[in-house]
């Protein structure tokens, strides 16, 4: 089986399942004041210390949460609620049409429930946010709540200057959040550096556990509780802590940060294989997002496992399909979309028309990819593609 | 080491953690559409459909969420914010005050921020709510969003009437939520019969992982979501479905639920001999909650594990000190609200005086608790509380 779907979920480390497997094996509830509870309170702070530690980040900033969906709709709803209960006026959202639906649809929600106002920003062709177009939506600022531009793309891979972003805002007294769920572990995230406010990230895209994620959240961010309960996590997340998947989202992001240069070296040239490849073996294949080499003053401007490809007149899901039956396993763009057939939003977003949009395949790659993974979409590509060409023709 | 606080969390049964170290060392999201991603899902809804059925629910009103927290914050808000947008007149929840925090910082919340009304029910001295109280709570019902009363109270283990609740609900038109995270596997719940429209459960307290839960709710109760992004559970709690989790949820359930009823008769054994045993070391010990024998049409009127006491004169959090250092490890009420010294809400609530609140341990036990935790305990209790008597006169 070759697995190209590394965006969607990636396989946990093992020294992550011998950690949560031993950490399994023990009892105690980390709120309990007993000996067994003590020591599982131990065991998620000393995790927190070694997580927050790798992400450039206070212990006292990482909020334990259950994944990146619900680290984003707190940071999303947390701050709008208290912004706009600190100054009423603050009622505007400034947010890319390219997030992440747990981005988008919790914006959407404000926007019927709450009187939220969204500012959509513009996207280049690359998926970028400019800084510049940051500025632009802004305006003075007074009138808005937060701003959100995620670090680095799910779909087409494609990196913005979240540093840059993040001054931009806070020029204008904005709090800025970021889902940085794809970019942890694949280029250089220091939260503290970064200057942002908020920054979502999980477990199962870096070799950890799902179910587990967490939110940075500076330590003068106001964030309304999304979840209310017993008071875990600065009053801000309550319910028992996980502390197994703790464990595990710790060692993962520990060790997915500690090898990541040498990892992010590999498989961008897997990557560039993969890519000229295919377009040698399809000739009107389209790279989306940014250039293979693209770079940014932070760091990569692509994340470098992602191929994400458009092949015209073929149509996503299809070759999808026709792949999977020949063992081989990528996505036609998020996962947390799939099974709905419509034009990916993210490409719509940077201005592609929809039959781009429906003609195109991520392929990821991760930590076990190999040559041999590459040979494998290599070797079917091209019949692959040509047989799609005729279903769809067929259908027409 | 003797472990007598299984209503904090349980130890994880082997066969759960076998099942999931089987499934952690699989990859695939259950949204992905390629073989690795149908693999997980299928996992998903088996597991479902045989959580399902050891709760008496269908496996589409399932919804799997990250804990006992989530799922109270989700039905209670949830139903709340789906009643007043279809009826703007129906802005009153009628709850328990010696509910979970979870369900009573939700109520308050949304009092706070969304105009919410709270009617507090009436309990009963043994912590019950009884159908009079919510019926007279109720009125005609025109302008309550929900009600919510728990099935058996985490700190003192009395059980309510659950059926009977909705059936009072429901003659005016009220959806019921129960927070069952203490019943499930200690007394029957069936969902269907109970007649409830949304029910919390959650994985860590009857020998499942942490960070693993769900609600149960009807096809026809409206609830807006929570988690807002994917459009997995049915569009109400987006979130890439931990597997793992589920399967060893399942696993968890199936196993407390099947083995319920030999358990409840050993524990319910073992927990009279513990309280008889006190009460004749320490004359003026005070059983809290409904009597070791108390019964319902439903059902146990008490969980079989639960002995909660109060050793007048003697602070909790002194006693739970003093045994932990003897390594007996129990609680002084919720280990939510651990670390906070204040009298347990839930002993205020059954109209206990401050002192009695104050003064409390919570024995709970479990699916390891022996013949010997309870010597354990009957070893040392009369000189324990002498000193925590002793150490409370020189502070005074």
């Amino acid at each position: 089986m070759t697995y190209l779907d590394h965006a969607a979920t990636t396989p946990v480390l093992p020294e992550v399942l011998a950690a949560m497997t031993e950490q399994l094996g023990r009892v105690g509830n980390a709120s309990s004041l007993h000996a067994s509870g003590r020591a599982a309170r131990r065991a998620a702070e000393q995790s927190r210390e070694r997580f927050a530690e790798a992400l450039g980040a206070r212990p006292s900033e990482v909020l334990f949460t259950g994944g990146g969906t619900e680290s984003d709709n707190l940071a999303v709803k947390g701050l709008f609620w208290a912004r706009r209960q600190a100054e009423a006026g603050r009622r505007r959202i400034v947010v890319s049409p390219a997030e992440h639906h747990a981005v988008l649809d919790s914006v959407e929600w404000l926007a019927k429930h709450d009187g939220a106002e969204i500012t959509w920003l513009r996207v280049e062709p690359s998926g970028r946010v400019r800084p510049q177009a940051l500025a632009e939506a802004l305006g003075d600022g007074s009138d808005v709540a937060l701003a959100s531009v995620m670090w680095a793309n799910n779909e087409i891979g494609t990196v913005s200057d979240i540093p840059a972003l993040a001054a931009v805002a806070h020029e204008v007294g904005v709090p800025l959040h970021t889902d940085a769920v794809q970019a942890v572990g694949q280029v250089p995230v220091d939260f503290a550096a970064s200057g942002v406010d908020a920054l979502t990230m999980t477990g199962h895209k870096l070799g950890g556990p799902m179910g587990a994620g967490a939110l940075l959240l500076r330590r003068d961010a106001e964030c309304t509780p999304l979840l209310h309960g017993g008071g875990q996590e600065r009053d801000v997340r309550s319910g028992t802590l996980d502390v197994a998947a703790i464990v595990g989202l710790a060692v993962a992001t520990v060790t997915a940060v500690g090898s990541r240069e040498d990892r992010a070296d590999r498989l961008s040239e897997l990557r560039g294989r993969l890519v000229a490849g295919v377009v040698e073996r399809v000739s009107d294949a389209q790279l989306n997002g940014a250039p293979l080499d693209d770079r940014l003053a932070s760091g990569p401007g692509r994340l470098p496992g992602n191929a994400h490809l458009s092949f015209p007149g073929a149509e996503g899901d299809a070759l999808l399909m026709l792949l999977d039956a020949r063992g081989i396993e990528c996505s036609t763009g998020s996962a947390c979309n799939a099974g709905i057939a419509r034009p990916s939003h993210v490409l719509l977003a940077t201005g592609a028309d929809a039959d781009r949009a429906r003609s195109s395949l991520r392929f990821s790659l991760g930590h076990t990819s190999t040559d041999a993974d590459v040979d494998a979409v290599l070797d079917v590509i091209a019949p692959v593609v040509e047989r799609a060409r005729r279903a769809g023709m067929g259908r027409r």
